[in-house]
């Protein structure tokens, strides 16, 4: 039984992991990822997730150079979801050229973009 | 067209909401939320979580207490996952009686638990 047997893979064989950065906490995306990403993450101490619509390992910061190194990996009690805490080079986690993907807020029944694009999308990718 | 509509709901109508404190930023746990969920969540200013296995609402705190009041709401650039700050009452998240479920820390190929139960789960439930 290996430390990967432990996790508890859906039925797609994947695991929701949420990037944290490791200096602010704040939370700066999440995605997926399969048995060989999660593997290849500690290996590489690099945040490497499986893109479910490309079906296919997504070594984050490949194309934009906004890789997230790892510096910690967590798993939760049920085995089935992994919050790593990263350093993310660049500032940059969301494609929109924001720091998180989580720039919409909830306010007034609507969802209200309050973050500012650090960097205009066409000159990331 | 109302701010649920703006989410992308899987396949089996869900969404993976995280909770983190709104103090210091730590990650206390991901569940799930359908539609009603999310939409109690708003109107009660608290986590109400959909649970998978007993396939029914789950109001966080029910049993325990360990209610989870919302500070903040927000929607990530997909519109497929949800982050809430919260204020975490009881200051336990995790049904093991930890702050967070996210006690077990990746160390020479091992998931080590790091973190104190801080109450007995007996004493909670």
């Amino acid at each position: 039984m290996t430390w990967l047997d432990a996790v508890k893979w859906d039925a797609d064989g994947l695991i929701p992991a949420i990037a944290q950065d490791y200096k602010t906490g704040r939370i700066l995306m999440m995605a997926w990822m399969n048995r060989e990403a999660l593997e290849l993450s500690a290996q590489e101490q690099r945040a490497i997730y499986f893109s479910r619509s490309r079906q296919k390992l997504w070594r984050k910061g490949e194309e934009s150079g906004h890789v997230q190194k790892l510096h910690e990996l967590r798993l939760d009690c049920d085995a089935d979801v992994i919050v790593m805490m990263v350093e993310q080079l660049g500032g940059i986690a969301c494609h929109t050229g924001r720091e998180s993907c989580f720039y919409r807020v909830f306010e007034n029944n609507e969802w209200v973009t309050v973050d500012p694009v650090l960097k205009d999308p066409k000159d990331i990718y």
